[in-house]
């Protein structure tokens, strides 16, 4: 008998990232962290098998604790990512009527998301910030009866509460991508991505392109292309590029040992199997 | 007699943002804003002539607001760039000791710039967030004696209170690059730099590279490339360019024009004179 995987994710529970697990490992023993560099630690420091962590949102855009971590930090490789539609309900208790509704409560980044349902249906509610959707639900459990909250369906069904309004982000185009992050990779599947990091020592903006051409004239698709800064001065950066391919195939392991020769630092974060976003 | 130009900005008064103003034009009438797109709004409404925001840190990366405001929103352009040394100064009321103070307060990101600092010298001060830097000095001088507070000089001059400890950034090459917005930009002064975006229709992964072609193989020098999500769907993303040269000069004009034939939208921020960093 095998047991559980030990999955740390940045909490709590409640939130699309423990939704995230579950579509993952439903089995998995989850273990809410409090921030993304905690989670990682713990996967680290062998006290989870594998971590959960958001990297980028089709509207926000990447999640630069992580990227940074990757960059900086860690060096945990990129296992698996998981694509999930992010859907945003308000809660309430039970029996409460939307026109009730006088404070709303969300983290800041979910109450941004549903400005023009707020302004439309619920232009008196006073909005108030929580750290994190689940929290929200929490709060409004807890305070007064006319309080409403913004957070994803799994906070109703561990905390309790009522949907009122179901599927209220303003764009519904709102998907997240989250990877697992592990001790090892991924082994090859045949439809495969890499992600890697690399910087260059000096000022020389002709490199990035010659970079760029040792994947393209080997016909190698890149799937993002990101910048960061090295925080060691304005101006100077690591970029971050996502190929189709797994680092194991003959023509990335070529196109990657050229690249190496044209920079001054670079990491491969692993190669996974790719994830198609559901549509 | 010429009246004062008057300037829209990130406000409050007494944060770096007010430093960089005062920098730029010191007999400006300045307008603090509450967010980005409010000074933007005061801009294109000719409540201001020109706008001051944040575009990016040396060490927090692109300031995703502003890049967004410009993609999506904004049809202002970039008339100018500053770049402002950060420097994080803890503040008191006069006769505090820096060994009795209890609460820290300011921005959530100026604590975490300074958290080497404080877990060092304040490692039982509780850290309580502000909007601003600025508010920090405000609620500090009206909170608690054992009170501190974490913000620009500026912040000092304007509103009272002591300077206990200088420059207690854990990271001293933290820089900010602001843009003047205004509805137009500056014309070609020998040392220039010009900042577009462009996005692809379809998901073609060689386009980029065929379009930084026509930047290389003319010798066009790229000072950043950064992406954003349109926004429309996962995966798809908005291309930012900082270039050297102005776009009047022959040889962007014919760079831009060819990139223009590869993409689906271009837009082109505006060329502005070239601010050196100060070392």
């Amino acid at each position: 008998m095998t047991s559980a995987k030990r999955l740390a994710y940045l909490g709590p529970a409640g939130t699309h990232t423990e939704q995230a697990c579950l579509n993952y490992d439903a089995e998995a023993n989850r273990l809410p962290f409090e921030s993304i560099p905690a989670a990682a630690a713990a996967v680290d420091s062998g006290q989870a098998d594998e971590g959960v962590v958001p990297i980028e949102n089709s509207i926000e855009g990447a999640v630069t604790f992580t990227l940074d971590l990757l960059i900086h930090e860690s060096s945990l490789f990129i296992r698996r990512e998981l694509v999930l539609p992010i859907t945003h309900h308000l809660v309430a208790k039970s029996g409460t009527r939307i026109e009730d509704i006088r404070v709303v409560y969300s983290h800041p980044q979910a109450l941004a998301q549903c400005r023009l349902y707020l302004s439309g249906n619920l232009p008196n509610a006073k909005a108030v910030a929580s750290m994190s959707t689940a929290a929200a639900v929490r709060e409004m459990l807890r305070g007064v009866p006319e309080a409403g909250a913004i957070a994803a369906k799994r906070a109703v069904e561990l905390y309790g509460g009522e949907i009122l309004a179901h599927g209220i982000e303003d764009n519904p185009n709102n998907m997240t991508r989250f990877v697992v992050l592990a001790p090892n990779d991924h082994p090859p599947t045949g439809d495969d991505k890499t992600s890697v990091c690399f910087s260059f020592d000096e000022d020389a903006p002709g490199i990035l392109y010659t970079v760029l051409g040792e994947f393209a004239k080997r016909a190698i698709n890149l799937a993002k292309i990101e910048s960061r800064p090295t925080k060691q001065s304005l101006g100077r950066y690591v970029f971050l590029v996502d190929m189709e391919g797994h680092r194991e195939d003959a023509i990335v392991q070529e196109a990657l040992k050229r690249v190496e020769s044209h920079v001054s630092t670079f990491r491969i974060f692993g190669s996974y199997p790719r994830c198609i976003p559901p549509s």
